[in-house]
């Protein structure tokens, strides 16, 4: 049974033991611990701590019971999570050593020597965040490998495009899928190309510690976080960067644009699945979409959950920068730890609502019928566009006067009863253009929908071609050549 | 030991046990099984459940070990904790009717019984919230009650003013604390006078099965509402709000308003006890302001943890009207569930904020010494706006050359070394006034900081008479009379 | 034709001359000269300043073309618009006062004496405010009347009530509308009881020059400053507010909360006016609507604008607050200047925004076969909450038992084919009910949703009542008695 | 003199004549006719429109005087400004053609022909922010020479490093600089990065009017697009991206994260340069810094503008996420007209305080006695670090034991009067460590701050090798080998 703490009850998007396990306190401990015991292996490779020291610092990670809500209330006292941790690692290191069968070594020499607390904070926030990305990167493949499938058996469904929520012209469904894997592809690919940047500048930024830690040795303070980066599998950087939060505030924008890019299909599929359209479902499963009134209903819940993120991350991703801008001194008076839970909530955000999409997109439901039958609502009038391009130049020289005419032809077809339209439509068409210029044959072709999709399918298959790592599969293109 | 949640490791400003308990999953939990079993209450009361129904659901919510991470983890299924939870509730119940020595009752017509998820959510957070703020407002009138003290203690301590970072003209600590005090009264006045609605609509907002459940009966769904609100301490309702969340963004704006204006407070504070400025100190306690590097510092950390809190809590306030401005259909489509984690958050962050400010301001070190030397760094020119007022209208008609004659004496010392610029500036001064207009006696005393505070300490005493409950003190106030 | 500035053309929701007319830079610098010509009556008037004074000051502040872009340009010195605007309304006074035919009366002394430009320029952004919000509030009144009309009018409409975008059960377009007032009236019964105050505090807040100014005479500067308040028709203050913001919050946030309440039903309205439900539609006017490329297209213009400043609102509030929280010293580094394209930015999108919601409500087309035919397509299953609360009792005394059989019914159901699902439902809920427990006819008015809209009427009844400021209109309440 | 308009009256950080001729509305309308110029050169170059037509669109395009008043309201009526002036440009185009001499050649067809509207305005908005990047981009290139050579002149200029306010170890000024130039070249770096791209894809995103335009020739509708990115030097891409719009929130969060590292800079400014610490000063220069009261005052107002700047790009791009996230269908029903003041507001705001930094750091004046004279506050106890390392490991095995016996050194130091801290502190350190093993030269040395600057030069020459596009100088680095 669970204790006193916070397990995402208000919110969903996120509760899942996947996701606590990656982003919950426990893990913020496990990176801080693994940062300080891969700097207690860095100093005693370098010759700084006694031979053996990694092997009790790293055991002293391990096999102790960090309790994380006592860490979280000593945390008031210095305004920071590492110091109370530091003092229970150090303990622990102490008792290991009391407990040497060959005495004590002297392995408290290579906890934290050199460091200071925002150096381990900031390198176990970007190895949390390298952890999380892992797994959000796996969730977002999969959902574009299923985006990508999609859009490749519904290159030819047709539906109806829309803008501002009217009927603009005819669509496939195939492009729509290729766009949504467009917006996740390029999101995606930006939060791969992230460095993860290892924090290293000692108390003021200044490697003073370490520079007297490495005097006289062949090694030097640079060379150190060079090695902490290697251990860690973050990246080196030329200079400290403790006042400078653009690894901070990057990680969070690429966050963000990845979760903008959910939004965009989530604002998609909670219109095409009510009931009044019913082009999509949400994969139907056991325990998803119930209500607690109503017994007859299938909530679209990925959707909803996912959408509750999307609205959520603009505002996290704010608070990194405003934190950034904020950033006064050699270490700041609030704006840094204004930064740790709006960057471990938009990890979170994001990781949670990265899997929910991948379970919609793997199970999206398709109904090309009724997206065929919505299509129909507008009739010919949704060809008006195509009308206007092809039919004006047949009106004569006066491009400005053919349009005028077409208009006249658009706006005394709408005075009509919805149903009249069509008919009304075509005949006043087929009146203002003589059979010369536009045969009845040619007027109905170009009042055929499936003939105005425009480059759909080539567009489809640029998207493809621009993020293959995104996607397994091959669509053809039309090429035009 | 504590388990896989979170408890606030990223969150100092609010890890206390005291925030945990009032703000954690627990209390969401505890919260919204307290509104179902009120309802039970009701509903027995009204005749629509058995006799004894509502003790054995009383029972339920209170015997019964509720497991938040499996609910938080369940509530992904319909977007909504109280589902899973209902289900574990009637579980329980059911179990307590099953062993019950006399036979069931169907206690289990009483729980939730025409009610929807909404209602029992949107109740149970704001019996949450209620309950924060009883915690909340104690601890602000512990705070404004400390700065009435140091208002009345140091209405005589001068200082200087500042502005725009420059020094500006004299002032009193007394009534910077005044002011202190008067922007926390002010915005918690506006809090305490929130009224917090109780939620009845039923699953779309029209009362229907409430409506079935009292036909025929004396009562009607808007007098449970009423019951409901009356038992649980909640405001009544003339109608249900469920889509209308004015409610819930004044009470997010209230929370906000107040963390500005502890922050105004921490801004100050994180300024003033700085080493070169000097004049303010956080009260020393063992463990505050401790840091993991640099065993000399005496960090402000109560300041320092009340400002990350200021740093977030507008843009949770924002995360409610955007929620707000969201709210689709009957019941939306993300928005709602975006607005639970702000709230939560908005509540937490105020409440660790406001125990911080409380120990800050009953702990306030003073150093007027220190106010007195800083304000002395500027020396007489300090009082340049009062001898531009003063001094001005002896010095003929033309009020525009008389201020251009004043400014350039100003503009001639300002060329001078500092440690030079007293002097010379009263020099220039006395060159420029006939001493039979102003003798010297006269000039000195326009020079003296102690004179040119103007109404501060009336100031000070109209806000206390503003503010009654909030203060103890009886401030002496000046009368012009 | 337009000079330089901007006039709105990339916020088109308030890009009307009558909104440019209350927000825009000249109404900014009327109303500064309104506080300073204020000012001067109120000093002449204590005796302050030479008789006359005010008049020349007021002919100054209206016979001078000030020019906003070389003010504008000339605020960087300073960093702010008083400074230069003040400059030239003293080169003017002594203009007029050189040309005047008695000669100089000595008007200078009335302009800005013992001001601070944060006086002037809190005091002229609260006028401001003052203007726009009874400007916005006629236009508010202009829809919650047509919104009260639309309830009235459509009491009995039946339409679907919808959650998380599914249909959830029956409800009433009257229902709707008198929600939407709801939101409407609330918020904007806030906006009407904001206190805008007058401000005065002199260079620190300490009222030392006015302090001077009035020493020895019967007056003080909290009278002066309550002179001010008196005409300019703002409320007076017991002190100062320079540093604590709550005034200017508090009107932000009360704009946002009117914001939400507009986004609510333009989110409705977008959706409610698709081709594929079209159960309203935006008033058609002339030019209202098109499209550059699409001829047929109507575009819901009016609810795009309103959405377009509803998801900008929340932002703009909390840049408010964190200006507030933020308020160092005296007269802060920073947060003051953020405060001011962010309040008048609210008061432009809130205005703009209500005239776009005026115009919408007040033309609003409703659709209500669209409402019954899209009611319809859920069919009875709409009904299964009805069901579950009228018919679960006449199973048994189990209610988990009989609600888990209705369940059944529900489940089955949902198996067929869309259109099947009303018979097969009707038939197995037959098949579960004995008819000497629930007849044929009780079946078929408890599967009837007209039936089973609750307390739709008697809500908006109460609701009217609840705001009668805003409407005009009498709803018939149904009593329950 | 100027209109009605808005001249940044309000937001003076940007209100210079240079910012608002790149970024007001006459900006905006330029950059739109430019993109319709420039498709009616692509169009007659691919053989769809006459000869002789882009010239008479060109011409149209600069000989008119467009009313941007005029048609910032007409653009209500489409929620879009590119409708009415397009109706203009075809008028004028009109007129051009009635008027020719040799009679009108069709040039009509050469305007807007298989576009739409957000073809236009998205590309006419990355064309505006190309033209900004430009001037931006050279405002920041002076900015990072000028703290470059700051950084050199003040390598070994001492200063105290701060944390969390207090003073923390020694400190260069010269690193401060490097820091600062730092955040700044690393974000401009970004910006600088940024693909600005065209945008094509016709009313729905399918490019069909463009298919139709192109078919049978030997070009297409991508051959057109990268024709026009081409002409207007913006990136071309592979597929239109109308509904993903990483493009806008890239631009916004490189914005923005420019302004966080001017922010930076403007919070150590307004510390730095305050009476009690003055270690730096803003430039002097007539006119700037000036108060409306108080005749001495010199403000910072540079670095008040920068902040006020920094305090509101966070929400702003922000703002440009949450429009992406809600870009629902083929074009959105009001996110996309919420990003286009956002967008603009951003450039506006990061020209502007790129401006006044530019200016502040190419003047900065520095004090290294204020520096030295607040370095001494601290003592020998800033030392107490540099302490711990060198010393604790002359005293004995256990690490632990030895950092509690200086810990208590330094907690007994602190019991004294300041005064008294540093022959206190260096008798105890000198009573705790044999001379024997710490002679007292060492001491001494160990106690002077030069000797305690770490890595400060080398970490400066490290950041300047790392963007050398930013800087003009050559540090000579300090090398270690």
């Amino acid at each position: 049974m669970s204790g006193d703490g916070d397990f995402g009850l208000l919110s969903p998007v996120s509760a899942s033991p996947a996701v606590v396990a990656l982003t919950g306190d426990r893990a913020v401990i496990a990176a801080i611990l693994d940062v300080e015991a891969a700097w207690a292996s860095v100093l005693e490779e370098a010759g700084f701590a006694p031979a053996g020291s990694a092997a009790v610092v790293t055991e002293a990670t391990e096999s102790w019971a960090y309790d994380a809500a006592s860490i979280a209330e000593r945390a008031q006292g210095g305004a920071n999570p590492v110091i109370p941790l530091l003092a229970d690692l150090r303990g622990r290191v102490r008792q290991l050593e009391a407990g040497r069968p060959g005495g004590p070594i002297g392995a408290f020499a290579a906890v934290h020597t050199s460091l200071t607390s925002q150096d381990v904070l900031d390198s176990a926030l970007m190895l949390l965040a390298h952890r999380v990305l892992s797994a959000l990167l796996a969730e977002v493949k999969g959902t574009t490998t299923a985006l990508a499938a999609l859009a490749e058996q519904h290159a030819d469904t047709l539906c109806v495009g829309r803008s501002l929520t009217q009927h603009a012209l005819p669509f496939t469904f195939g492009l729509k899928a290729a766009q949504w894997f467009h917006g996740v592809a390029a999101a995606a690919r930006r939060l791969e190309a992230l460095e993860l940047p290892v924090q290293f500048g000692g108390a003021g930024g200044t490697l003073a510690a370490g520079t007297i830690l490495t005097e006289g040795s062949s090694s030097s303070p640079f060379a150190l976080a060079d090695a902490l980066a290697g251990r860690l599998d973050l990246a080196p950087v030329p200079a400290p960067w403790h006042t400078n939060r653009l690894a901070v505030t990057g990680l969070g924008d690429a966050l963000a644009s990845l979760t903008d890019s959910f939004g965009k299909i989530a604002s998609d599929l909670l219109f095409l699945s009510r009931p009044e359209v019913a082009e999509l479902g949400e994969p139907l499963a056991a325990g998803r979409g119930v209500s607690s009134a109503m017994p007859q209903k299938q909530n679209p819940v990925l959707s909803v959950l996912i959408r509750s993120a999307t609205l959520q991350a603009p505002g996290l991703a704010a608070q990194l920068h405003l934190a950034a801008a904020n950033f006064n001194d050699e270490r700041p008076d609030g704006a840094w730890h204004s930064e740790w839970p709006a960057l471990r909530g938009l990890l979170r955000l994001t990781l949670g609502a990265a899997t929910q999409l991948r379970e919609l997109a793997e199970g999206l439901r398709v109904f090309p019928e009724a997206m065929r039958r919505n299509l129909e609502i507008s009739g010919p009038l949704l060809l008006s566009e195509a009308v206007a391009s092809s039919v004006a130049p047949l009106l004569g020289a006066d491009r400005g006067e053919a349009k005028a005419k077409l208009q006249s032809v658009v706006d005394e077809t709408l005075q009509a009863p919805a149903a009249e339209q069509a008919r009304i439509y075509t005949k006043l068409l087929r009146e203002a253009v003589p059979a010369s210029k536009l045969s009845d044959e040619e007027l109905q072709a170009l009042l055929d929908p499936a003939n105005y999709v425009g480059e759909a399918a080539e567009i489809s298959r640029r998207i493809f071609a621009a993020y293959p790592e995104f996607t397994h599969t091959n669509l053809k293109g039309t090429d035009r050549g």
